[in-house]
């Protein structure tokens, strides 16, 4: 496995190809640092001996021990882990650890070329499992490039009137196939060493030159990333991890990319389309159901510290505010372990969280993230968005007035009171922090999304026929579905936990 | 196990003791017939081939089948189990199966009797066990009577002014105790075999004479249950199993009530008072994260039926309210689970629920449950509060009116219209609907009690940790708790689906 | 004016056409008594000095002194009063005058016939002030019929099935038109003394025949008023004034009936379809901005009385759940101040209300509604549902249980605290209770409906103007239009003010 | 009246005494800019013919034409002028105009100095009045510098630590005052001509020292303002009027600070501290009756110009979120017009608005920012925090790029998307943005200081009649209070609207 540093000196080696601010600038632009700082964590941590069991496992693939966030998951307890790790990173990085994409990537490429194999006789599975090993061996960082540009949002990628909205292949050929369209928000793409292309949506026939997907190193031939990175003030004296972190999305652009063959993994069976955006959207969303409880977390503890330089940690309302992030993160993170509980082992083996539960634990996250916010700002009172400068908390003519006006809670210094209220005016008063809810909402499927996967997914007609049978229309109540449905490896666990 | 037949005829063989209106009734009387037949579907599905594994398991204590009722989960999967089996069956009966509460007081006492014994060297868990093996035996259903009538929110119990606001002991005899105080809102009193009395909350040393706890038959002498129960109106034509449905709630008095010794489990050990009213409530925290889905999935399925009734089933807002249901329901049925999965083995050997999940969980339905009646409301229409009754539905000389009336969807008869909006005006019009709403927000604690619990449970402490890591207060973010903290049984459950 | 005595007389000459649980019946029938009971207080009142200048004022159209119930407004000052009066009688009878559909009938009715006539050359607008002169004079009670039975939701009036969904003109004579359909969800009909007839929906030129409008005597021949009353348990020795009201709706069957012509104020002119509906609508939505503060004022009150028997009225989370009824009801009856202060002067003379106003505060009221009951559902506790009946109140052998259970303040007796309770309990564990949550929902339109009004109203596009200002799409914003709008009679307010 | 070049060209011969950053800066300091330039929109609309009568109104105290932000409101009119004149104008500014703290702060000191005279004898108030003269006749800007650093929050002024938390009279000279402390939040301190102090809070005879209001020149003599600004990404190609636009909020520190005493307007009448800081407050409040509609306007109308971007306008969620909008903008506006309807007259003559409903309609949009902020990202996307910067969509090669990227609705530019879109970005992924938040939840007071002044002023009592009296403890219900309550020159309107 990779250090942070390694990856750092490969991504130097990366032509460049990232585009900020009117300019092509290389990896080592500042503005996009926050985001490798985030990255590294995955690196640092991993090689630490009390993380290892949470951050490594031994890859079915190889044998080999890799990066969990490289492995496919096998088993309930794989999903837990995944989740487990995503939250405890999160926490570390204020919020996002970004490398969930590649994982949730993988996995969904590891299902869908099986599936499609199994209907088509096609090898992309095989194919895929050669990429991942590559990927494995070299501890690669994959930015999942899923969402189109999308244009007219009420027509299908083919009947749009520019074809390049949707990424789509304009020429196969016997070594590859040529790729053109433009995906979007696509985080960690500036500083990732690959790029991993998925369809968006459901697809129909017409659709088909858009069924298309694959890997690239992300410096790749005709490949343009147009990034626009956010990060905090820069502190001079006061120094936090949180003002270190930050990240960057890009419009990746194919401008009649060159796609080698063994790295084409979808081409062109478009009945596979929905198949596969949802595979990588519900893995997502399950990620989320770690990522956004770490949120949650964070928006908690900074609460619970405002509110202590504010002394008001006792108060009832101030109280019953902080049970609120409660609510809404440890729901989502149930909502991620009754998914793995729940999940299948499809036929590639790799194990697949539960669709309903991974769907209500996200949502829930993207509907309260704005309250979320409210709470903090509520319980921080309006300095979250007037806290002077850093500066003038060390210029001395104002110093001593700001060291003044910062304090309240008698038992704590000046310079508790400034790092509290700067960490919430971080969070809650810069780009950095509209960023934040930005994705939260919007992040692996807004909340619209995950009602139309819900309203899709669940079965609402065994619902009604409750009703029917409770109003005496029908004459029976059919639970045998129910009856029959069981977490997985329940009688194992039964057998076991009954020594 | 006994038949629903044999669980009636033992009831009729109860000395009357219960006061309905004014007047002294027996268990035959119609008002609490309705809950009655709630019960008796815990009977009837127990002999049931399809439900057997869900309503039977061994009891460990007998190596008999007994009804999973009565019965002490040892594992996971066993909380598991019984959350799925309260779901089914609350689904079956309308909306509360209302045995679960005997099951949680078994619960509760076969761990604090055997806390209190290993603390004060007493021997109540055996007297319980033994309890316990009649109770088994003889599938026995008992009200758990927790609620006291509690006078002076603001004040202690042996602060009050009357002292038997509180339950508590008046006489410790040598062969028992004398009791006397008022239990109330206790549901299935009025046709339970037993009830069980447990303390309602934490109490200090002056409290002692209120921590008490003990069982007796439902007509036991110097009882008297003051009882309100509820049912809708009689159906003659368009009968249908929901009207057949209700509940009954009771005022349980105890008048210097004498308790036999081998009755007694808890008698003075005031210390235990708050982890034997927490083990009670929490326990049926959990079973509401099976019963509360059941409502949500009944409502679902009620307004799901009254949308195609009227001919709006796929309209936009009508789908958003549907995806309303699924998020509340398994949210909390997913909290359920984490409960479960992150439960622990207490000394007693009784497997129990984690704490926070059953919270997080009971407390996002009270939330919710006026919001769902809404969606039902805001679905069904004002016909939902004024159909006529359904006499107006046969009398020949306005039967034809109201066909016309009440058909919207051209593909369904106008009986299929009738008994949809009569099960929905069942349920958000009248004395029963109104009780679920109540019962729905304050059974098993109101969310202001779960916030308390949530406050004194969770770890908010370890949130502010992260906050201050990410402020620069703190140099390092210790997550090690975090880290060894595992789901029961993970490493066997990760060896055996790894095979 | 008449006297109660005098309405309930002339009540009791109607000819028997009331339906109600399979028989006809009187209109003395004790189950519709509740609903008279609302109505006396709007005659007992009129005749009452103190409320003479609220209950009454001299009509425009006879110089006379009238009820102003059945008063069309001429400026907003009188359109203030309308909705202070409802508000006020509101308070009175438990949440619902009932009495004042009848007025907005009226109003509605006042202005359209004005305009059809000014487009077509009719002479519906004399016609109907005759009747309105006839309806004054003799103090009468109007039940507006609007809502129809509808029928397939998705269609309209003459694409359905059976055409009798909606009601319609079968034949139109010299002397008259016969009608046939249904109209439901009508309260009061089978206590009032007038049923007014007025289109549902915007029609299109092949619903010609459904566009009629008719004012006629309740117990006309071929009217059946098939009747759903809701009352609540009766009191034996706590009576009390919200234990003696109720209501009844109506499906009100026309079955080819006659309309004499000097009756008939629409018949056929389909483009006055959506105007003659929204003017009832929009004037009903401005009452509403009057009675449901009046409901919020009760659940207020009750919860504040229920907080003070549980001796919790200063506890911090019960005083912000009181601050959020005045939330709602304030707000509502500002929309009704602001709409009747930007109301407009119609060519018939009424002055009418703001329609944007009237809609967002009945909205507002019916988004809050369910949540208000869930506030005074959480302060009163468990007991709201589970109190026993009053019988076991005053039976010597419970009476002292049930007073030492139900006592909780000790400054306050046990009969005020049964009261409170049972207060409590008829509100929120009743079928009167479920009514009053539907209606608070539904009544005048539920929010879906008001939305929709607010969008075809509502000039989204200039607040879109002043993004694409803002933008810099658009150089200039232009705001005159906003600049040109102002209050009725602004600048006599003005001028006087400054006197 | 002044230009805006007058203004700024006074603001230039300020001494410097503003810090930003670590420096002592001049007005022309580009940061604070943007703050400046929405002042500006008060000056140059009042030269504006069509905005006169808005703009401008005859000053009772000169007989002169006056800037209306300068001016006392005499009757309802001028509270309804007012509300409109700030409504429209934060329309055009981006959400603030800013210039509305100083009329309340002349407002609350016009009614305040009478009422502290009519009680002790003193002068304040034609002082005041002197300076007031003084203030309209050169048209100032005024800074109302209310709330103090307040130190620890469970403890009144005098009780702190540190003395200095809350602005206090260190001495009384027979020329004036010498006076401490820190103020703080105070928006526009850094461009205003004035600074008026004001007490921010109840007092008890141990703060005597703290009761203490006057007025100062902003670059007084021991006065520091350390600022914290806020402003957008400049624009280079893409101007527009809302990136010109921010703000600057200072600590405005007095040290030793002389005051003279015709500018002290309050010195130790501690029992009129709350009676001011409520004048203040509410007056300010009534104000944002104002502002936050313009705020609502603003989001619905970006909301509506990206969805006609994304081409979803008529999709029904969309359409619903945008009703949300007009529901939360209307309902304060309504609230501030029933404030200025139930307003009174002062003993001062300065016509006062209501303050339940200046408090209802404040805290209704305290309580829907987030969620505003909330539906304009659910409908904007991801691209609201990804959008590339503006020089990525000159620069010649990513331009064709973001152009193909950034379309969507066929009928729209590449510019009006990138200009839409910029704008969305600007306002919810922004530090400005994370400013409009905070400001929209915590200007004025935040949700829960209306709560409490509504808890203070509401009387729950007369609801709780109610409940008594339906309830049967009470045999009457005593309405006369309400009777006799009225809508400021009432019966004037009324007789004049019926001429």
């Amino acid at each position: 496995m990779r250090t942070s540093t390694e990856y750092f000196s490969d991504l130097m080696k990366l032509k460049p190809n990232v585009y900020v601010g009117g300019e092509k600038v290389g990896r080592d632009d500042p503005r996009i640092r926050p985001g490798i700082s985030v990255i590294n964590i995955t690196f640092d941590l991993a090689q630490h001996p009390e993380y290892e069991e949470l951050m490594t496992a031994t890859s079915p693939l190889t044998g080999k021990k890799v990066n969990r966030f490289n492995r496919l998951p096998q088993n309930p307890y794989d999903l837990m882990q995944k989740q487990k790790m995503i939250r405890l990173l999160c926490q570390r990085s204020g919020g996002c650890i970004q490398r969930c994409m590649g994982e949730d990537g993988i996995i969904a490429l590891s299902i869908a070329t099986k599936e499609i194999d199994e209907k088509h006789g096609t090898t992309y599975h095989s194919r895929f499992m050669e990429y991942l090993k590559y990927f494995q061996e070299n501890d690669l960082i994959a930015a999942a490039a899923q969402t189109d540009a999308k244009g007219d949002r009420i027509k299908r990628p083919h009947e749009q009137a520019d074809p390049d909205t949707y990424l789509h292949i304009v020429e196969e050929r016997s070594d590859g196939i040529v790729v053109r369209g433009l995906k979007h928000c696509i985080t960690i793409a500036a500083y990732a060493d690959e790029i991993i292309a998925l369809p968006t949506r459901a697809l129909v026939e017409g659709d088909r030159d858009y069924a298309v997907s694959f890997a690239i190193p992300a410096d790749h031939e005709r490949v343009r990333l147009i990034t626009r990175p956010v990060w905090l003030r820069e502190r001079k004296e006061f120094e936090a991890p949180y003002a270190k972190f930050g990240a960057s999305d890009s419009v990746v652009v194919f401008d009649n990319t060159f796609i080698p063959k063994e790295r084409v993994f979808m081409c062109g069976e478009w009945e596979f389309g929905r198949r596969l955006a949802l595979l990588f959207a519900d893995s997502h969303r399950h990620s989320y159901c770690g990522c956004k409880p770490a949120v949650s977390d964070i928006l908690c503890g900074t609460t619970a510290l405002v509110a202590e330089a504010n002394n008001i940690e006792k108060v009832s309302h101030v109280r019953q505010k902080l049970s609120e992030f409660i609510g809404s993160g440890e729901l989502a993170y149930a909502a991620g372990i009754a998914s793995a509980i729940y999940g299948e082992k499809t036929s590639s083996g790799t194990f697949f969280p539960n669709a309903v539960y991974a769907n209500v634990g996200r949502r829930l996250t993207g509907e309260t993230i704005y309250h979320e916010y409210h709470l903090l700002a509520e319980v921080t009172g309006g300095i979250m968005a007037t806290l002077p400068f850093e500066e003038d908390f060390t210029n001395e003519e104002t110093k001593q007035d700001l060291e003044k006006y910062v304090k309240r809670n008698p038992n704590l210094s000046a310079e508790f009171h400034h790092r509290a209220f700067r960490l919430a005016e971080n969070m809650g008063a810069s780009g950095l922090g509209g960023w934040f809810q930005v994705a939260g909402l919007h992040g692996g499927g807004s909340p619209i999304m995950e009602t139309i996967t819900l309203l899709a997914e669940y079965d609402i007609e065994s619902k009604k026929n409750i009703a029917k049978y409770l109003a005496g229309i029908n004459k029976e109540l059919n639970q045998s579905k129910e009856l029959k449905e069981k977490p997985f490896n329940l009688l194992s666990a039964e057998r076991i936990s009954e020594k």
